[in-house]
């Protein structure tokens, strides 16, 4: 029986609090959030869970064997870090922390304390994701092209972040998870209309072979997109997260070189075929990333979305962040 | 009677030699394709036009007023140039040509010889685009925050350029003709994955105040992609080309600052609203631009699509390719 | 403070339950179901609520002032006939009773003991329904032509039922409250295919002055479809209920007779104008329900979907039963 | 060289000209119209073409083996049979003819003087048809549960009959093909709100082994639809002939009974698998058609749409009309 302590009752809190509840093989021990409004909130949906406003309580307390860190990024570092000094596993919101620097050393940290560390990148988690890994795997869409994502939408979600930080974890981590190779240089462009937080932003990342990956991400569009295209050399494919069904599309469509010659001749011929759309899991993502991390605990296994992994998304938005300011010069990784 | 002479019979020839003939005013004295099998599909469809396989016949003509350039972007400058040296009137294909220095080449000539260029943005006279500069200049959307389009597809239209020189000019032009201001800087990524061109690319145009664009253009997309956000002040938009009804929806939706304080305020507040999609005009806007082409000729008046307009999406192109082969530097217009 | 108990925890109880234990005004004095899986679930949810598994113990209880039955239809009438005679309130399920002798029985017994009754004709809550009678009411649509609804899926809701009992209800229940006149005739077709419940079945309802409405349901669709055209002699909509922003769209399109005379002549001509998507409120329709059934209690008046409402749409699922066993008579009402 | 006379060049005759023009085996000898604006837009197209406003100088020509009859229903009857009798083969509009008796009267008529009768159900050339042809006789679907068409939109086709008579021959003649059984019965219902003309119909026909089909046809819909669902046994499909890509959706999703028993138990069980959308050929289908019905003109063969499956058409065409007029009294074929 795994012992969790919840830090931060927030927006994204009550789901972990409702999933832990639900899960066999742990119980919730503490929440905490220094906020009444917040407690009020839980008690109404928990009446009997133990609660507290003090961090340093739910941190040092021989109860808790586990800490969910669901607090805004800025305080990440600090919380994660007395977590792991207290002999606490850790499962902390994305991003995992404020810097690369950061992520090392809480890295480093939780070896040496042979800890688990879980960065909380749910999409991995999700049918769609998952499916789209092993399309890739089995290697039915062949070498990969690109990787194209959209995710817009009105407003934000974190307010003391850009958009960069807010929705590009997503992308990023999902990309990390697909693509499987070493980013070589981040290229950001974005602009800031509203408060000083940049808004909209447009991110390329340069992979190894000719691999390259796109997100776009803004808090100022009038529709919610969330569409990403996969070009493969054998295959292209489409997952649109917002269909309730056939959320993905395999095309049979590519395109190749010819042995044509002369000035005039088309040297490129394109194929199209088929289109299917597999089925895809439908369970609650996040249900599947806290049972995996209970495992992972138990087992003293580091999870695929480990402090490593996390480093690497958070050093590709420090990057995105310094190319936007430098107005597109590549940052190299 | 403005008598007009096509040179090149391909991919667009046939639309523009169908238009003219359709049109008063006008009359297709010849027309010109060095291909057999351009001219006898010519002539299925119009057993009564005069042809010739030799360019120098046709611009040296003396029936002819005006010449009709859709020929490869390679052989833009040296017919144009042909053409109005033999003081003939220049329509042409968009883009305008291979490099900023033969456009401006070509307007000074203009200019020295009283003759009229026109470079076919064709979007510009569509009911979609037209809509939208009205709604801009009437103030409905407030200041421009960004204006982000996806233009998106399976296979190339141009076998002589890159993916940024045969989609973008349309993007471009838009911009152009919608944001009304001059660019700063442009910064461009992306990628070549078949024979050396590049068939993914991502293209930030910065304009002063804020304003920023963005440009993805794609021929490895499964799925074809025509769509255009427009963020405003007090409104936002999304152009869908591919819709048949209905191709803009304004949206009454917003963010605007608060005058809260405190480190945990939302100090940006969102409204959402009423959508509403215009009625927009349907007419064929190659006929509309030809027709206007044909005015502008004969009233000697500078068309709005005038050779310094192609100058300048030129401009883009040429500073799209040197950043996208620097990896995303910006470089300034 | 109203006591409410309720009687069924199965598919829509726990709706039911949730919903009025959020509001003021009222507390959940009992629930009553037979099966011990569905009070564990209850359980789960709210530990402290207290259960029965004997209906006559919640019926005549002198705690219980209401009493919601979220039963199957067959079992309707039974525990609504007890729930009135011991003197309580009712708030009951669609289809009201399963025939219409049932209904008006429960009409008179109401009447006679000065309770009342509420049948949960749910969408006449939602912002969309409100919106679109708005809309008839101010006269933006003009006369109604047609109400035309498509409400398919794969799978049943009921089990007790055939489709037309299961999904009907909603549209007639809309279309009553929308058109506000009193239908000519019903005529149904249909087929059952699998276990003898008809599973497709198409339901046109004849109104006074040339207004004509039809419903489509079906169990047997790959896909799911709620869509309803509404179409007036000033303006058309359409109610797409998936979609999660503009479910409601507004178009000046329309149609009217000429003068014309001779017999080529073009007597009708047509109209297209601009689509408005008019926002609509996206509150939990079954909560303003609710909370109008404790009101209508407290102040002792009739809702507008009471008894006699439910009584006009039992009528009419009466009547297609009829019509589609005749294959097609029309049943007048 | 088959020899083909047109009579009509209004909305759809262009189309038959220019397509026999374009096919080998054939020469369009002659096109007749009574309107000299129809025959100034033929002249314009095709400047060589002989013309005529005499139908009989066209009947009765020696040089035509063929006759194409693109005129309003109500005149078919006698172009058609005055053709036949001068020993010309006809290929003619849908619906074929105004009643079931002239129908079958040409087809007797044609048998006599062994010539081709061929009724333009074009739809039943175009590669979704096909597909969907195919995949009914490849067994892919199973038992043919329902056929449920709609085909809505804003304005009338044809002037001088009903939205039935306009819209549902598509439909009656896909189902035709498609189906392949013999209808037993047809229910309509429906309402005219202009001019006298039905505008709004809804018609169901009863095939053998509990087989329904549905008809929605609306000429006062805001908005333009064309799906047609399919439910079998095995497999369930949507047709969307709007889509310009993937038309035709197959679902792997359906019902079965289980062995289940019990009152409360589920006697019926859903499945949900993978979509597939099979590529279509995109041939002009009124190309294919005019193609194989000069085949079969040389071949001296009946085509799949002769002058017996037209009458079918017509058949089921005046069954709704009967039935709607009686307010969906079961007509029976």
């Amino acid at each position: 029986m795994i012992r969790i302590g919840v830090l931060g009752y927030g927006y994204w809190g009550p789901n972990i609090v409702r999933n832990f509840r639900s899960l066999g093989g742990c119980e919730v021990a503490m929440v905490c959030d220094r906020s009444p409004a917040a407690l009020k909130r839980l008690k109404q949906a928990h009446p009997d869970q133990a609660v507290t406003t003090d961090p340093s309580e739910l941190l040092t307390s021989a109860t808790v064997d586990a800490v969910a860190v669901v607090t805004p990024v800025c305080t990440h570092f600090e919380l994660a870090k007395a977590a792991l000094e207290n002999g606490k596993h850790v499962f902390i919101e994305k991003p995992f922390t404020s810097t690369t620097r950061q992520a090392e050393e809480l890295v480093e940290l939780a070896a040496r304390k042979n800890l688990r560390i879980m960065v909380d990148h749910t999409f991995l988690f999700t049918g769609a994701v998952r499916k789209m890994r092993q399309l890739i795997d089995e290697g039915v869409l062949g070498d990969l092209y690109y990787y194209d994502s959209t995710r817009v939408n009105l407003g934000l979600f974190q307010h003391d972040v850009s958009v960069i930080w807010d929705l590009a974890p997503h992308d990023l981590s999902i990309m990390d998870f697909l693509i499987q190779d070493k980013p070589d240089a981040v290229v950001a462009t974005g602009e800031a209309h509203l408060n000083g937080h940049v808004d909209v932003a447009y991110i390329t990342v340069y992979f190894p072979r000719n691999t390259i990956a796109h997100v776009n991400v803004n808090w100022l569009s009038p529709v919610k997109i969330r569409t990403t295209l996969i070009g493969g050399e054998k295959k292209m494919l489409v997952w649109n997260d917002l269909e309730a069904d056939e959320k993905i599309k395999v095309y049979d469509k590519g395109a190749q070189m010819n042995n044509g010659q002369g000035l005039y001749e088309l040297l490129v011929s394109y194929r199209a075929g088929d289109m299917w759309a597999p089925r895809v899991e439908q369970t609650e993502a996040l249900k599947v990333e806290l049972g995996y991390f209970l495992d992972c605990v138990a087992r003293s296994e580091p999870p695929l979305n480990d402090g490593v992994a996390g480093t690497r998304v958070v050093r590709m938005l420090e990057a995105a962040d310094q190319s936007l300011k430098e107005r597109g010069r590549a940052v190299t990784l």
